[in-house]
């Protein structure tokens, strides 16, 4: 391989530091790492390109946004078309409503829809419309688990006050029986149950339900009047277009969706039943940016391309020859890798290692061209192909092979 | 003129309601009126288009974020630059770095910038910051204030709980003396003091700060160690390009700015001082969308088009214009208007009347082609002009006539 070097994202990096706390905040900074790339210059398909040049197939997809491809034509042109017609605008845009029905007849449990620019935006309002539509105050959470930066999810993490967790209790993932128990000790307390479908914390591999948790949580939520809210931010349209909670037979109250609702393009959204539509009425939820059409028009266009090109499939084929490569190079050199989550959304590991052998494996990968994160599931996408998969194979192979020659040489 | 009717924005608000809560949601629900618009067809410059094809000379700005116009050339035209490079990416952009450079160096109390999406995203990361650097809870806010729709800020409001407001005060607006009293009830815990840098209400006429009453405020926050926060969410860029606070002679340690920034792209930005990088550094706060990068070139493109069209002292005089001029038109059909606020942001009162009068003068204004909002601040852009002022008098005149006509009548 040539020399890999980022000489231009380490040196924007430095001016950057300057003027930005971190110099890269949010997520974003917390994934930069000291032989990485930290800015991009370009991005097309499944790949992006760093401001040094560098190539890489991207299996972080924006984390999560980007499922189609970057630069996706149609996507792009149909937020163009409404762009021309006008962005944010004093009154709403038609294709609000547009929006509102496609997501009504596409997703199994949504009878209505809101919109908003951030998973925590639909986090948050979930939230609010359990309280109202209940009166009361506690939440139900599951260890472990990330609904976004709103104050009431932060316990413990600095700005946050003991009055933002006051009425948030946890459960383990997987444990419907704690739950149960919870609900007794707080009869008539809990308004509603937030989780993702699936549990993906960072820094663990990830899980799957198990076999008749849903089902159980639901029975749960009913017979105690405790609203059930899926946060789909994540997984949304990489499992199920119906919601991913149909795939794990379940119908939760409000779905939460985010990340890849429009390829990119800002938006969030929050469904729900029938049962709730009114008291969603009453609770007074805005943004100044939440009517900005383009982002809408990129919405439909997306979820177009998405059912047309039966993508969710062909993503979890090539997720799992990925996978299964991975796992199988690994083999070869004597290696454990562990992959968890769905396969349109792998969580990878490098068992029986150090975490740091672990993160040098990844940043050797990363320097050879297939851009993987260490502590966080991954994404797969519609434009990843057979031929990227079987070419990050072969890098995962020279990267075991750096490894090992790095671990002789130490 | 020609008969007013709205009946595709009725129709397409019957199709609304089916599938969004209330229809239309946020402050564009209720800004909704049984005899206006309610969806937008096109905008251009100052004005749009309902989907009746009624046209508009626009007041309202899109509630602030169009200050240049509507499909501002320029500012689409960096945004559609940086967009076909990539949009939402794994990568931050160079523009973001860029953008925060600018800010640092146009805003006077910026030593440096984060970005988030929307007003809410700003005001509630200021609140972490104040009080991860304290180490207090409690944030003071001023009576009839608007800061978003967190949880922290919505006290006694459908789906706020008394957790949300515990560490919640208020203080009258213009009122030094009972910032003092409170700081001496709550001594050493206050972390923040939150407040517009003018009071601009909801359905009461506008204040400006009294003589002395910033440098007191900020006096008091000094020496309290207290955080002072503007939110400059609204009225940023519509008074000094530097922070509405240097128009009001003070220094705050935090402002919010949202709205105006981007010229409608979405897009919000949280600036403060050297002495709080390092805590801004410690607080976690993300978004998946916020990283899109469009909006970032756009609002690098929207201050330098501000800034070389003189745009603010221009939006000024525009403004002054269209208050003499409908405070005038009022008085020869013997109404008192009173206009308050700043020129380039007027709170527009029908006094001596009815509320219903108040509203009905408005509505015979939206009708016949100038958009104004009976409830809310209006909003002057760089694109409005004298002729504007002069045609918007002239139906001004035939609303009062109008008024006057229906009142024989009744």
């Amino acid at each position: 391989m040539k020399t890999y070097a980022t000489p231009q994202s380490d040196a924007l990096y430095g001016r950057a530091k300057a003027v930005i706390p971190g110099g890269i905040f949010g997520h974003l900074g917390a994934s930069v790492r000291a032989t990485g790339p930290k800015f991009f210059s370009h991005a097309d398909g499944a790949r992006f390109w760093d401001v040094d040049g560098n190539e890489y197939m991207d299996y972080m997809c924006a984390f999560g946004p980007m499922i189609l491809g970057y630069n996706h034509a149609a996507v792009d042109a149909a937020a163009a078309r409404q762009h021309r017609l006008g962005n944010t605008v004093t009154l709403a845009a038609p294709v609000m409503v547009e929006l509102a029905e496609r997501l009504v007849e596409r997703v199994a449990a949504a009878e209505w829809a809101l919109f908003g620019k951030n998973g925590t935006d639909s986090t948050s309002l979930a939230v609010m419309v359990a309280r109202a539509a209940t009166g009361r105050a506690k939440i139900v959470k599951v260890q472990g688990c990330y609904h976004g930066v709103a104050p009431w999810m932060r316990a413990g993490q600095p700005g946050h006050t003991e009055s933002d967790g006051a009425d948030i209790l946890t459960v383990p993932w997987n444990d419907a029986g704690a739950f149960e128990r919870l609900i007794g000790e707080h009869a008539g307390e809990i308004a509603g149950f937030i989780s993702s479908p699936y549990h993906h914390p960072v820094l663990a591999d990830n899980e799957l339900p198990a076999d008749g948790y849903w089902p159980r949580m639901e029975a749960l939520c009913r017979a105690n009047g405790i609203v059930l809210i899926t946060d789909d931010v994540r997984a949304g349209f990489r499992i199920n277009l119906a919601g991913s909670n149909v795939a794990f037979g379940y119908t939760p109250d409000l779905i939460c969706f985010g990340k890849a609702i429009a390829n990119g393009h800002p938006l969030a959204a929050l469904v729900g039943s029938e049962a709730l539509k009114q008291t969603a009425q009453e609770v007074f939820f805005t943004g100044t940016q939440f009517f900005s059409s383009p982002p809408m028009a990129a919405a439909i266009a997306t979820i177009d391309a998405l059912e047309t090109s039966d993508a969710v499939r062909r993503m979890g084929d090539v997720g799992r020859a990925l996978c299964d490569g991975l796992v199988d190079v690994a083999r070869t050199h004597g290696h454990t890798l562990v992959a968890s989550g769905p396969p349109t959304m792998p969580y990878l590991r490098l068992a029986e290692v150090s975490q740091e052998t672990h993160f040098a494996w990844i940043d050797e990968c990363v320097k050879r061209g297939a851009y993987f994160l260490g502590f966080h599931n991954h994404f797969l996408s519609a434009a990843h192909t057979e031929a990227d998969v079987q070419r990050t194979c072969d890098i995962a192979d020279a990267a075991f092979s750096a490894l090992r020659e790095a671990a002789v040489a130490a």
